[in-house]
């Protein structure tokens, strides 16, 4: 860490900094530039991180040591990670993945007839939601365990691995018998309890970012996670609040080269619940591959008009069908297989 | 519920719209004007607000039949709320209470200093974090249980209630058992399964505005609070995310008359987060005042450079001292004690 | 226009509100659904269009009966329109171009040698600033006539067409003498004046969005110069300020498919000013083809550490040498040429 | 300015910042802090501040050698500066300054009845537009002269000095002809040539700040009018952009503080266009004064909803009588007049 102080500090600060430098039982280096002094603190990191040497008067910048985060660091791997999922390959060379499904599961019926359609399209995973987590107490909850029950059986019939959120760590146990990835989803990005809990799960989790979180606090969110020992973990960019009342969020398709140049885990996009209009959401899948996504997520309903939660956004199983070829197409485009 | 078709609507898509309502149970009164026809949508409220009506071609608006809140609406009560907090009234036209106390608690003679402080300067209630929702593993957590021992302490010596956040539904028991009221912080304003939990809680609730969240989320989640039975509902504005870097977040105070036209409940502002620079923190508590705010939230540490997290937005003890007065002409200018 | 009033509107402000249209010299039909009353307004909409009827008690929602610009909408000319810019066509179904150069031009042997390696690579015109909108005005502010006449110079060598920034009304008929396409840049949207100005011009326009401005608002912005006559007119997406401090602004690819929705206008995309960072503008790039974008614009410099302005965002020659081919390779999997 | 490199940066870069450093005719001092190196760069300011050093392979940070802007910063003139207007003084110690009047001026009786009105409540200045920058093409552009004249007729029978917008370098000399003080609008703040015209103006000038720019970009706005000699200004917060669709932008009540320990220059703040609904007015106007205003400017109209713009905002002139002496009280509890 070095810490810079203002042109106008005084001798005592400087000297108060220094000491308070040395009261942490670290090791103070003096030097000036010009009116300013450089402070370098040598010494071991976590302990630095927690002194608030900032709020000394005369100190006008603090350059810290290191990355704040260690565990997802692109460095610490040197290369990209591989996420297995039942037998299917997310990151690195691996093919792109489709990612794709209900918002909520609303029924037996819907969940095997949807995943059946979606496994004839070429989707590679089922999503859908049976603990939702909506913004009004009054709106459709989730079919909760029951959900599940459909999930897996869809699962079973068709061979896709099952994804689904999980809100609560009490109830992880239920979704872990029945899903095969975990899902936190964006307003849980910051819920520090359940991603310690997922951190010890068996399963492998996607981690959403909050639609109000910046590409650094959802790699700090990621390094809860696998601080707790669990590395099987992708990165979820699904779009950010900002002025664009157009679209429902904002794409920040920036953050996918910015994920992956650091930090070593897969980034996966999530389309439709950043435009939340139906008929923009292939374009953003295709650019969202471009941008270097390993996989989409994205929402398709057979009979959106009937959707018990956001069906005007969940594209429908003849428009997948059509999308596909041209996912593959750019995916090619850019060396990789769909 | 008013449906608008677009100007171009054919009149298959209409029938297919009205069909629609219908088939929900619900009954569509259709009348045109100009190009354009208007069904109005009559039956129960929250089977229509599930329907997504608004994916069917030819629909170009719906205005809802009614607000997506009830128990919080200002008309439902038609009056102001009072929440009582161990003889503390905050709300209606009660004085406007002051909640200090630092980030952390960080011991005990820290705590039962600062607490005697804030005592003699005229605070009303101490805050003091014991679970700390920290952005980096790596950061300092929180004393945990210990923390909420101290802080018991400090009030059973100067008598000022307690305040304190609580991350996870398994620590709620344990934070009951100490503090006098629960503060849900910002980044888990949409964690429902928690919100639910201290809706079943008898003490009263602090919940504060996330960054990425709009005014009516925020009136939503104080849904799921009263929904459950606990009423003695506060809110807080603390600041949102936008693209001004020049303060930690950007106070949005005119969220404090809207939350007061739109609601029944307090408002609490707390510009230490919002602004996270100490030295604008106190003429932006003076604006919270005037705005209506009918409590603010500052955190003051009596070693700022020693504090283990947030100190360099903390308040000195001696500087609250001095605004405590200024605080009080501002309250008093706009009809309210302090 | 459909006004549509609240549930406890009462008679008489009902009865005002009709008045109030008719005072305007328009028709007013009502009628009632439930508690709640539509007015519907007929006459003339630019009339219609400035009465404020929002402002009048009783009135919840104002459905207007339009969009509010028509040159620039897309079912005005059903299809996409198309620019020409000496020989260069942009939109449609034209090949993707490639629009290169320097942030500012900063000297002849400069200009001549970037011209060079542009024509090259496969560039499709020429990009740099003679007069430059810097925001400090120690900042270097461009070479001016002398700047316009080395941007010449390389048109008349290297035979790709110019573009260059307007900033000032007065500045336009020396711009014109040299350039081929006149550029609008983010900080003069709405410059009004400025648009007008250059709606009269017999060049081609290409209009950035302001980074503080939605998507509707570039459309009226549009409107200005589509009204003064200039149809020759391209948009371009180059970031908007949100809270993520990663990237200099955030690249909002979503606009793209939008604009091509809502406009027959071409759209163009600069990723290096959205992005700001070197090393992820290509994927930026590649991903705005998939996207749709009919153009692309890069910042490339051969010495972007003697740049005068933005040398941290200037593509090398080479990296944008070696770009091309991927580039057109995601263009051939969308179906275009580049 | 000092130069961090990173910890992984080879001799050779380092070799070759030092060289460009000393390329530019600039001295360079090295100095290593553990595995960092740090150069000290020395000479004058403006020739470092155009050189991209951070571009270069192994550069971390940058600390710059001082404060962007220097002729607005507070410590070139240590005390607060104060604008003369026709007698009325803003700034420094002066009472708080009232800035009244309609959006648009519509007419000759209207602005006349509306400055007798807000001359007997207590107002201090005037304010309308003649030039109106409007984003649609078709809506009411202004009444250019005629409207000057309508105020300079208002300011001759009422003593009240008068503010109005120019937006194009062209209609200033008509606008001095009649005005007291020259308004910058939002949208016009990063408009250079303006900037540098106004900043020749023996006027009085109060810029805008732009919805889309930090308090940054507003002081070296700022700086280009002082730069060219004009040093009677003021400098106006109206709210930003946010995701926060409830009010019409955010009110930025921070930037009056900082504003006004960065810079000398007077801070108003224009609650009116930030919230965008009336109800809210009022407390957002309180609110102001207590954060430290220099002056408020608010938007009244006699009949709102006849306004040809801005009606839904304008506050009726009943209510700014009453709210006057609020507005004195709250002034006179933080020790100022009004």
């Amino acid at each position: 860490m070095i810490i810079i102080t203002e042109s106008t500090a005084t001798e005592e600060q400087i000297a108060q900094i220094v000491a308070q430098v040395r009261e942490f039982g670290l090791e103070a280096q003096v030097s000036r530039e010009g009116a300013r002094v450089i402070v370098g603190v040598v010494g071991p990191e976590p302990m630095i991180r927690e002194k608030p040497l900032a709020a000394m008067p005369g100190v006008e910048a603090i350059v810290p040591a290191a990355k704040p985060y260690k565990l997802a660091a692109r460095d610490t791997r040197r290369a990209a990670s591989t996420v297995e999922i039942c037998g299917l390959s997310i990151g690195g060379n691996s093919a792109v993945a489709l990612i794709c499904g209900p918002c909520s599961v609303e029924g037996r019926e819907q969940m095997l007839n949807i995943a059946r359609m979606l496994k004839e399209s070429g989707a590679s995973m089922l999503r859908g939601g049976a603990f939702k987590p909506r913004t009004s107490p009054y709106s459709f909850q989730g079919l909760r365990e029951e959900g599940l029950r459909f999930l897996a059986e869809a699962r079973n019939e068709t061979g896709l691995p099952v994804i689904t959120e999980v809100m609560d760590a009490r109830d992880l146990p239920v979704v872990e018998r029945y899903a095969d990835c975990l899902q936190i989803g964006a307003r849980n990005m910051q819920n520090f309890s359940l991603l310690r809990e997922v951190g010890r799960s068996h399963l492998p989790v996607l981690l959403k970012r909050g639609f109000g979180a910046t590409v650094n606090e959802l790699i700090l969110s990621a390094e809860y996670i696998l601080n707790e020992g669990n590395t099987n973990l992708l990165l979820c960019e699904r779009g950010i609040r900002t002025f664009e009342a157009g679209t429902r969020y904002t794409l920040d398709l920036s953050a996918v080269p910015i994920l992956k140049a650091k930090t070593h885990l897969p980034v996966v996009v999530d389309p439709t619940h950043a435009v939340g209009l139906r008929e923009f959401i292939p374009q953003m899948a295709l650019a969202s591959i471009a941008a270097g996504a390993d996989a989409i997520m994205l929402e398709v309903h057979d009979s959106p008009e009937h959707a018990k939660s956001d069906g005007e956004q969940a594209l429908l199983p003849e428009t997948l069908a059509k999308l596909v070829p041209r996912m593959r197409a750019v995916a090619n485009a850019i060396g990789r297989d769909l």
